[in-house]
């Protein structure tokens, strides 16, 4: 198909996608005159799964570029692509408060559920900081919240995994985990409020 | 304290939190002349709170101001408050792709926990709109990822409320649920990766 044809099915202006093109982020199409390139499925599925994750995750075009090369890269194995695509996807909220609560608060979930990680993964900087945030406000987490936070954490990734194994194919998997992580945090969110209207009412009925 | 060191406090600069009062984000100190006015704890902390909301959320000004409203006004009951708390700051990513598969996985979810929520609950159609992009990435959730989440969410949401459950303060209460909230969703994240880092090094060991 066109850019004109990509543009219409995708839902995704042409300008937007020669933006797309030219920071590499959607492979070039087939040039069929100097003028002309022609694309095809893949490029259409390539340009909703950058529109989601941009519009949905919020992500910022370098890092959907950096994560997309990392999918891309058949030299790179599941659990290292799985890595580098949620480390690159990871931000820090920055240190602001009392980082040594928030680091003893963070060893004791980690500790509770018996995660294994390396040192260095952003997201322990990550969490870090929130919890960090979370102490300055005077609503650290008690004990009780902390574990089932972890414990939530925990029962997702198990989720996520189990969708990642569905799949032989490396590109899928990949995608599978960006998809997940990525509109999952979305979806988990949202879930959650489902989940804490359920239990609000069920607690505090009587004063609405 | 004067609006100078309020601001050195906080890290806040003093633009900042003038336009916080105009926007009345922020209660006005006390009038100590024409020009200068005090303001006390009180006010660092509701500017640590806006900053954090800002900051680590991402939410726009308007719903800050919507939120703190209700955080702040002693007539609405607590439940009622943690629902006009929760509602407010639960987006739409816009609807995309299928809606019956996404209604569907939705179903499944909200009855495999047994959640009770009003069908009007923007986090139905937060939950839905984001359900129907992974359909049309053809990343929609199998049964076990499905339940997975579910579950996760509502250990999350058992963890949001006993923190709630701690303080017989309503305020607190509130600024607990919004704080929790917000920064939850953050903190969630991040323990998500974690795990996922923790999981994935189980299973794929072997390919790095």
């Amino acid at each position: 198909m066109r850019v004109s044809e990509l543009s219409r099915s995708s839902g995704v202006p042409v300008a937007t996608i020669k933006y797309y093109l030219r920071e590499g982020l959607l492979p070039r199409g087939e040039t069929t005159s100097p003028n002309q390139a022609r694309y095809d499925d893949a490029h259409l599925r390539r340009l909703r799964l950058i529109r989601a994750l941009v519009e949905v995750g919020g992500l910022p075009i370098a890092t959907v570029r950096e994560v997309l090369s990392a999918v891309d890269d058949p030299d790179v194995g599941l659990h290292a692509m799985l890595g580098r695509t949620v480390y690159a996807i990871t931000g820090d909220v920055g240190a602001s408060g009392s980082l040594d609560e928030a680091q003893a608060d963070l060893e004791r979930a980690v500790s509770h559920v018996g995660w294994e990680v390396t040192p260095d993964a952003p997201a322990l900087a990550g969490a870090r900081s929130v919890l960090a945030r979370m102490h300055e406000l005077g609503h650290g987490p008690g004990e009780g919240t902390l574990h089932a936070w972890a414990e939530a954490a925990d029962r997702a990734a198990e989720g996520d995994l189990a969708a990642i194994g569905r799949t032989d194919d490396r590109e899928d998997a990949a995608e599978t985990a960006l998809v997940g992580t990525v509109l999952g945090d979305a979806l988990l969110a949202a879930l959650r409020r489902i989940a804490q209207e359920s239990r609000s009412a069920q607690l505090y009925r009587t004063d609405s």
